[in-house]
């Protein structure tokens, strides 16, 4: 019966749709009873002549993001049912979804002093981006790999991984993951883990397994092999990132080019073992913006979350333009136009650059022969 | 204000979340006026165990589909606006959008006598196949393509296309594209083209020039570039998949294998420039199963689309199971294990094999390490 | 001692050398016992401003050749020690060494009636292409494969393979491998087979199992996995490899190009699984010149055998020009420049076109990034 | 005529051989006037049952080798003709040809105070690798690069590149190039440069461009793309490759693995942009075995050159054994099983581990799938 069918078609007078007629409205019953949607109702918002995103431009101030993870540190147990104490940006127009874009989950996660978040595996790609604290060692395979400021943890999908704060101290990070994207596609697994993490396991080395390993420009372990897919190197640490940026915009101060535009340095995290994206959807990037530099804005397929690591500066992602400082995050949807401005914050005095910890789809798009980007004059 | 937010969190006494309390009240409001929402209230719905999909089982009978499309090629004018005669598949549980999966679009079009569809290019991966009928050509980058019975004619996103029925039949082919994947990874691109077709580009050859280029067996033509993405073979035609389906058989019958399973012939459409998919984003196959044969029951990461070519037989798909025939189209989702039997219909005395078109998003999960398969015992 | 050593140095007065000194006499000898070589002394001949081949380009004429086969057929048995009643095309300046060129060996092969040519496999990537004749099968691990004229059968490395006449008449045919480039970086191994072939490997089919799986242009059998390396297509039958031929040529007359350049067709043999060439050192084309055409000279890095398969014409190599008629071989050094014109023999009516075999070294110069080609105006 | 050709027949009674007659000379000497050469004569040394290297083992000493370089500064003009001061290793059994390997070129080069080599390019891909000293400055491509103890440097094909010694002191190392390979197949280009440096070319920075754009683990520069083919990192500095091989070593201590095998941490010199080999045609790896370990003898198709960076011990290479300290450098033929012991050598009271450089054609072998390895027990 059409009464109970979840289409419902409604012919309208509107210029480029057929003519109502006892006909067409019969058709469209019948339409509803087989379940079937005509393309001509529906072409305008499936095949748009650019991707209009349902999400929409927004930034979250970090400082209320943290004090409403620490209440949830005092008030909700981490442990089996919710696994983490992790709290997912909601892009105000994905109909109140967890999805920070429609392919991207950003949350903030918060440790206590002692506490122990469970271990399991799934088949999201995940990482871990640290914007301030430390003390926390994430344990993927049984490596356990320290967070500090401004480390870049990647952990492909389906490794087991757990995280234990052997500080007195709590602890937040960022996690991002696919969440979104296996959602809508459907292509989830999960599986919880042991109980307890071994004595070993729960050590706290400065540098992880992974680091030693594979943590060496250029050089490739003979003795261990990459595993696959997704990055074998574990932690992307702060040291090396800023060093990177500071060589580029030395470069570029000494007339040899290096950076992506004037004023503007940025390094895409890579698996050293092949040199592809560290997870296989998700890219991510640290950019740097000298004091009062500015982006030219680009328009890009995809869509990307970005957390400001340090420094302050003005956004401008198509009609939205936000000031932004530490720790704040926004979201690019899909073809949105995104311009970065540099500039000391009302409340700082900050000399130094701003720099931008940025992930996206883009590894979705590239496999898929669907990535395009356009530079707007 | 949090009475504006698309956010809604209910607090609940379920054993795997948090006690109720006025502080869990006060941090889910606030979570709300952030636009926050936490793991622990979705990590069911968006990490389940296996993939459980939002879509369901279904199946459509060809009779009534071609039926509506007929009476659609009455009333309904092609033409700007909805640019095609096309009326997709819904799936019950989607919503009531013209999605047959998550990822997926299928439908049937419909072109009168003398009819032309207009020149228009997009970035969604498309293809039609025939079920019955003749008399179109798809005009494809300037390569008039004739569709029989039988034939599958991929076209990669991006170029141009359009079609005129040079007879004076009404005629009838499913059309499969990957509209709701680029719907919800916001990838698209739409350009209307030209309101005529050339002289050249409305004659009506027996082979485009892409077969008379690609379509000799292990052979590449010197002088011909391959255009990326997607294959340069714009038909595979009927002859071709048949007699491939044939040898098979006869291989297994002669004690050499050569099939999937006993009684079990398929081939999959390939690009001959490289061997990969036909589509970057869909995967296309044609299966036989010999009158009595039944297939193991598999499941798959990622959906399929059905089509009966030719025989009849009974398809399970989780707890559905129906008989088809002819036309008949059905879908299995994600992680759902279809089985397949080959069986003479109620209404014919067909002694023939079952024969299905399939296509899938294979290659999305392929490209993104995400795809699996399980035998169920 | 120097005077054992294999190393001699001749101090020399030319411009570009050390002037020659009793110093330099000492420094020689000390070279020379030292087993070391001065770079100035050998820059001319190692690393010269364009390849300069050590091989010269030549003719074979098949009369002669075959002549000389029909007469080892008669006096020379198949069998252990020898293998295969194979006689190789030695280049003039190639020390008397069996090398058509640098890296590839080219031989006529001769089978009489009823024998074989006993079962082993190598590391040596190989092929047979028959311009005449036919009556023998190759038997690639277990499949029969029928030779015919214009049949093209490549067979990659490390495959057991064998020979069995099942007629009353001789047959030759020619065989391509890389001996001698894997003689020159050492790879090979090899090891002898069984004594007889099966009952089943002496049928003779007029398909072998290879071509019923592979042989369907833009199919894929999914339930026959393709070997690696090299092609799964034990034959590209001459059948399609004329047809294809013939479509490019009208393709051209209709307006559409489609050919290499004017009068000029070309398909080059490749791998259905992957595009690639069908062997991974050896790629192999067929290339057609209507009567009246010349092609425009051309330079590659690397070195081709041709033969020819139809049709008369004259070739031009470098200084070296030729009449060439069926079955006539010649080689073309790396970066000799190659013209070929398509006229009617001084013997023959013949009003078709030139059809010519080539066999080549340009997956290796690929592989390498060592690939140039260079027209000639 | 028979008597001016370069074939050459000879009957033999050998048990594999036809038997001599009449009719048999006939043919051989029907074979030589048209330049042909029967398999049946020449398969035991083109095809052998494992590779047969005309290569053999053999070692240089290093004091030798650098006493003469001395002498070959004072006598012998770097410069155009020479182009290099560069001394190359002859194998014994190659006919007094300056290949260290049927494939690889090993040389040692040496520039005096104030001297600069002359920019040029070439096809042959190349590198340096610095036993000893410093001072000199590699240009590539316009980027002044170091030269000290342990640093090794790549150099892809066709990139521009000069040297010139910034001390007072005279400088060795040693090149490796694919010099005999590219003669064997003909591939090789050559272009002089520019008479002179310019000003910022002559600089002596510590650190090349390259190293600061691309030589920080995991991070590449969104700003530079890579060059193709071959690594964009210049310069691979000693001290992260201690740094790697030191945590190898440490991780197997404390029960992790990591090692090649007991005792014995090796890494390779990886290309960052993709993880390939630094060059097309040469792999390069450094390899460490401490005191008293013994590596497992292991058999390889292709050649390798190594030379002793530190530390002492004993070298066995097929039948061949030798006693090896700083500098020396030594051939492994195809297929000829190699082992090393690390030991404190006659002459030194060293403590430390047997540091070893190699590299060898094995990416030549990968590529075409003629790659094996074989553990001896």
């Amino acid at each position: 019966m059409s009464a109970m069918s979840p289409v419902r078609l409604q012919a309208t007078e509107a210029a480029d749709q057929p003519t109502v007629t006892p006909a067409l409205e019969r058709l469209y019953r019948g339409f509803e009873e087989e379940l079937l949607v005509p393309l001509w109702t529906e072409i305008g918002d499936l095949m748009p002549v650019n991707p209009r995103s349902r999400a929409v431009p927004h930034r979250w101030e970090w400082g209320s993001l943290l004090r409403l993870a620490e209440q949830a540190g005092e008030i909700v147990p981490v442990g089996r049912g919710g696994e983490r104490r992790a709290i997912a940006l909601a892009n105000p127009s994905l109909g109140g979804r967890p999805f920070a874009t429609p392919t991207l989950w950003a949350a903030i996660q918060y440790l206590m002093p002692g506490e122990d978040a469970p271990e399991h595996r799934h088949t999201q790609h995940a990482f871990r981006f640290v914007v301030e604290g430390s003390g926390v060692w994430t344990v993927v395979g049984g490596d356990p790999v320290p967070m500090n400021r401004g480390d870049f943890l990647p952990q492909a999908g389906w490794n087991w991984h757990a995280h234990h704060n052997a500080t007195e101290q709590p602890m937040a990070w960022i996690d991002g993951l696919d969440i979104p994207l296996q959602y809508l596609t459907e292509a989830q697994f999960f599986e919880p883990g042991r109980d307890e993490l071994s004595h070993a396991e729960r050590t706290t080395p400065e540098r992880s397994r992974s680091e030693r390993l594979w943590g060496h420009p250029g050089l490739r372990p003979l003795g261990a092999p990459a595993p696959s897919p997704g990055s074998p190197l574990l932690s992307y640490k702060w040291e090396f990132t800023d060093r990177a940026l500071t060589d580029q915009l030395a470069l570029e101060e000494q007339g040899y080019g290096g950076t992506v535009e004037p004023g503007h340095a940025a390094v895409r995290y890579a698996n050293p073992h092949d040199g592809s994206d560290v997870l296989p959807t998700i890219r991510a990037e640290l950019h740097r913006v000298v004091r009062g530099a500015e982006t030219a804005p680009v328009r890009e397929t995809g869509s990307s979350v970005y957390q400001v690591f340090d420094g302050s500066g003005v956004v401008t992602v198509g009609d939205h333009s936000w000031s932004v400082t530490r720790g704040d995050l926004f979201v690019v949807p899909s073809w949105e136009p995104l311009s970065v401005r540099s500039e000391a914050g009302a409340t700082d005095s900050d000399s130094g650059a701003l720099d931008l910890f940025r992930f996206s789809d883009a590894p979705v798009f590239a496999a898929l022969h669907l990535h395009r980007t356009q530079k707007d004059s």
